[in-house]
């Protein structure tokens, strides 16, 4: 793709872009600000913007007149990049440009990280738990009369070098006619053991070469949504990926209500059916996806957290939710696949990802092996957002880890008009220091309909950042704009006039909001200094942090430790991987070197209660701030701000 | 019991007996003869016998006149031994006493080796595969968050030093329960692993202390009966022993017919589903001779020939029965005995024999490891005689077998009265030198139905050993005896008249009787041959023989070793173990050093194709004779055909 070079004008910033890309979300995350209300959906028309030189496709809209396109004006969102660009931002009040300079902070995601297959080989991690071996047997006959199993044992021993091999009784079954039926060409399917000098199964047998039909499946068995990937064990691409809600969503919505259904009569069978099913579910649509067949499917790998896992294995959850709060095992033994439920081949077997107590599950420790955290030397904050917020530390000597309760706030809970991650939820937010005018990015382009949980950080971010809001996330009462407005004894900021939005309503922030907000964040700053208390750090120990879950990849880290939900570090040592629990599920079906280390992984991971640590409620209370009651732990904000108030006074 | 002494005369013979014995069969086994045809039953009065000391209880009928009850004339074969006696045997013709004497061999059956629980346990053979343990675990606190699994596993490695342990899936959904019910105390049932090294599985959790409830079942899958037994493993002990006729029999007699019918369509699955009921019904029934409940039983282990456990395993036999004669496999994994339809827990293993060869089975290696000849350091011959006779040869170095197909001669195949060994089945013969008249024991003391296998033995070596026979297995045409006699130009010995028997008809054995009965002997004495000469050793070479299945128990063995069946071997050193694959399987249920070793003593089992062979048809040739064209391999028998010649000349 052809690189462009646009300037903003009278900021006089400089950013490089792809052919292509829309010209508002290059300002957001250039950190220029346009006033835009309407999220990209073209229908506010305040994104109004001069084009000195270069080429932008659209923009052109009924909300400019004729001498506004005749002079170059375009709408930024709605104008596409087609060359090197300068745009002159129409700045409505005189500002200092040297403060917006200042302010703009270019909008910093994590850095994704993702399975490299390649890698995996040269690093020697490859040990494919499942593989195919083709054999040209000679018949038996007079001369040799080995019986069919040991024939086909002798051949993989002395091709292959196969050593230890043990067939199963399915297998042993269709020996006899798969061997004659193609005159002695069979293809066998080995599962090696995790542990050398274990045994190798062999698990299938079928007639000629299907070598090159090898597939796995991975699924991330989540409390909202289940996903799955299909994956190809030759090439260790993954072929097709979909994700379905889990069908327990209609007995309780989040963990402990599924858990009280499981007690019920049949509860637990029928929460057992339900996700089995959603995995089918995911699996035919996976399948249908591709040219695969279902029985080229070797091997199943599924990660979950510990409730999520236990209702999978028809395991019953109820002294999860009842003091002092034992889950039922760590491990869990691979498992037929077939005798749960799911439509998979009967030798297909499921391996499910061991967890570690009631509340830190498989889907982390699936997150930590398949980011590789426990090969590393240096000490990982490993964070996964969500309704529970789930931290590790630790490195390839020790881990800690805890799960704090956030609460939904990330997801969209207990905020008026939060929301989750969707089309028409504003992502992206900006400000006009003067004005106090928005610039909002939604998901999509479209029209707004709220607020999800990466906006939400910015929202704040920004509101702090330029004064609009203190420390305490209360309004600055003095501002004079109609956007600031009390609303049954609560203030509150307008973000879109309900003329604007998908709702019609308008869409606000108010301080209850930002004080929910304040407390999750809280809660896993808080989280994280705890468990780094415990184990002897201190933050400025935190080499790099690996962020995980849906929310992570649209989250603007400096956006993030400014409100104090990120510790402060070189965003270039945070990286996202997206759904980790789904990538260590793929990175197990790919190596046996993570079922083997997993186990030992798992015994390193210690477990902390924060609600029965007693610096836990300190902590919390001391993180119940923007950033933090002690400023000393986010130095470049302490001087930013510094900077601010100078220039403000 | 007390014991008396028995003198007979003329013979002056004396013996040893037991309070209670019959009076005739002690004459017999004794080797004294006394006319008696009806086997025992009362009826033909024959056995008329002179106390002429001591009491005997009964012996009183209507056959003796009130003059002859007077003079102290009983029916030996009513007459309950009930001290010491003197017993005058009336003899009908003038006879040299000193003859009557030298041609008395007291019948002589093998030794009976029994399983030793004891001397196991003492040879550290006794590694229980099957173990339980019981516990008293705390509970969990806030101090002590260990899983329910983990909190199992750490106890059983901190009380009873278990490592490696692993839980399968059904036992961990039991285990918060059954920790709870019982104010966690529990029992946990261990399944070893069979190399060291290996994984312990816990394979139950019950609440409360059960340890002394552990059983096993051991089943031999045989053609014609299904035995099994219930052990208990704690102290080794049988409890109940049941056999079934195998359900398969209405699909076909033998295995031929029965491998034709599960070629059909829906045959292996009728034939597998058929012997899992013979196998449940025998279960049922041992359980029900106890108090053993079905919960209880920990293991079972079963063996039988090829054709017969891959029908169990419902894997199609059909290349057994067509050239080169592959079977599938020689070891069967492990398998959960509920997924076969046994009707046993789900945490039940079933063990299945190893086998050699398409015909020699895991009956014969149960056989072999059950009498322990793969620990022997002496050359041992161990016999299965039955419609197949399977030969196998070695010590704890190596090992070579054969199967014979000896037709069905020795279970009453083929032979005109031939019968199995049931009640009224002719078990035992002598012969009155001079006037031909035999003394005849039935099984069960009934009169005669038939002759079973080891009559026939005894039979044919009686009639050859007194002249009656030549070496041919042809009647002496000069004898004057209306017992001899020529039907359809076919001779005969007439051995009970009709009004004697049950059937209404003369039981007979002919001259074609006797040839088919040379046939089976020579088949497998020839078959043993041409195995020892295989592996570069002759007869004199052979230190013990093992006789097994359920033929080889009431066999005579010098009897056997005069026509040639035995090579001839002092009798001490022949052992009788009965039916040998229930007898391996009850030790694989009592100790693990089986299960490990059975899979090394298989891979030493060289299997050799007698109809291969080139020497074979020589040996079976040479073998058509009693005893044998070659009379050096029979020096003894050799030296007492000549004191007669030299009596009769």
């Amino acid at each position: 793709m052809r690189a462009y070079k646009v300037v903003f004008y009278p900021h006089n910033q400089t950013v490089t872009v792809v052919d292509g890309d829309n010209l508002l979300r290059t300002a957001m995350e250039a950190g220029v600000h346009i006033n835009a209300s309407c999220g990209g959906g073209g229908v506010c028309g305040k994104c109004r913007v001069l084009i000195e030189s270069g080429v932008v496709e659209g923009g052109i809209t009924e909300k400019l007149s004729a001498q506004d396109l005749a002079q170059g004006y375009r709408l930024a969102c709605q104008s596409t990049i087609r060359s090197d660009l300068q745009v002159r931002i129409p700045v409505e009040s005189e500002v200092d440009v040297s403060v917006l300079n200042r302010l703009a902070t270019p909008r910093k995601t994590a850095r994704i990280r993702q399975v490299n297959f390649e890698e995996l080989k040269e690093k020697g991690l490859f040990i494919p738990p499942v593989e195919k071996r083709y054999l040209e047997l000679p018949p038996p006959s007079e001369n040799d009369r080995l019986p069919d199993v040991t024939r086909l044992i002798s051949f993989l021993k002395a091709k292959y070098n196969e050593h230890r091999l043990v067939v199963r009784l399915p297998v042993i079954r269709k020996i006899p006619d798969v061997l004659r039926s193609n005159d002695f060409k069979v293809t066998a399917t080995l599962a090696r053991p995790v542990h050398e000098g274990r045994k190798t199964h062999i698990i299938n047998i079928e007639p000629g070469d299907t070598t090159n039909r090898n597939f796995a499946i991975a699924v991330d068995i989540g409390t909202t949504t289940v996903y799955g990937q299909l994956i190809d064990l030759n090439s260790g691409e993954v072929l097709a990926q979909h994700g379905e809600f889990n069908g327990q969503i209609s007995y309780g919505e989040d963990v402990l209500s599924r858990i009280v259904f499981a007690e019920k009569s049949g509860g637990l069978e029928k929460l057992h059916q339900v996700v089995i099913e959603t995995i089918n579910k995911i699996i035919r649509r996976l399948v249908k996806q591709t040219d695969v067949v279902l029985d080229e499917i070797s091997s199943i790998t599924l990660a979950g957290n510990t409730t999520m896992t236990q209702l999978f294995l028809k395991i019953n959850p109820r002294y999860i939710r009842r003091a002092p709060y034992v889950p039922v095992s760590t491990l869990f033994p691979p498992i037929q696949a077939a005798t749960l439920g799911l439509e998979l081949s009967d030798h297909v077997t499921a391996l499910v990802y061991p967890a570690v107590s009631s509340y830190v599950g498989g889907d982390i420790v699936s997150g930590v092996m398949g980011a590789g955290l426990y090969l590393a030397d240096e000490v990982t904050l490993y964070l996964d957002i969500g309704t529970n917020a789930e931290i590790v530390i630790g490195n390839k000597d020790w881990f800690a880890c805890a799960a704090c309760s956030a609460g939904p706030a990330f997801e969209g809970g207990g905020i008026k008009f939060g929301m989750r991650a969707a089309k028409g939820g504003i992502e992206d937010f900006s400000i006009d220091p003067v004005s106090l005018e928005p610039m909002i990015m939604t998901i999509g382009n479209v029209p707004p309909k709220g607020i999800c949980g990466s906006g939400l950080i910015t929202l704040v971010a920004v509101l702090f950042e330029m004064g609009i809001i203190d420390n305490r996330g209360k309004f600055d009462r003095d501002l004079k704009t109609k956007r600031i407005r009390e609303a049954d004894g609560v203030y509150e900021y307008v973000l879109v006039w309900a003329a604007e939005t998908q709702i019609d309503r308008d869409i606000t922030l108010s301080e209850v909001d930002i004080d929910n907000f304040i407390r999750a964040k809280g809660a896993i700053f808080s989280g994280c200094q705890t468990l780094l208390e415990e184990v002897g750090l201190r933050i400025e120990d935190i080499d790099q942090i690996v962020l995980a879950g849906g929310f992570g990849s649209y989250v603007d880290l400096e956006r993030a430790m400014t409100i104090g939900l990120l510790p402060e570090i070189d965003a270039d040592r945070i990286t996202y991987i997206g759904n980790g629990s789904l990538m260590g599920c793929r990175m197990s079906s790919l190596t046996n070197r993570l079922r083997k280390d997993v186990v030992e992984v798992t015994r390193k991971m210690t477990n902390f209660e924060l609600s029965e640590t007693p610096s836990y409620m300190d902590h919390y209370v001391a993180a119940l701030f923007l950033p933090h009651t002690d400023m000393s732990l986010f130095p470049k904000l302490k001087d930013r701000l510094k900077l601010r108030s100078r220039h403000k006074s």
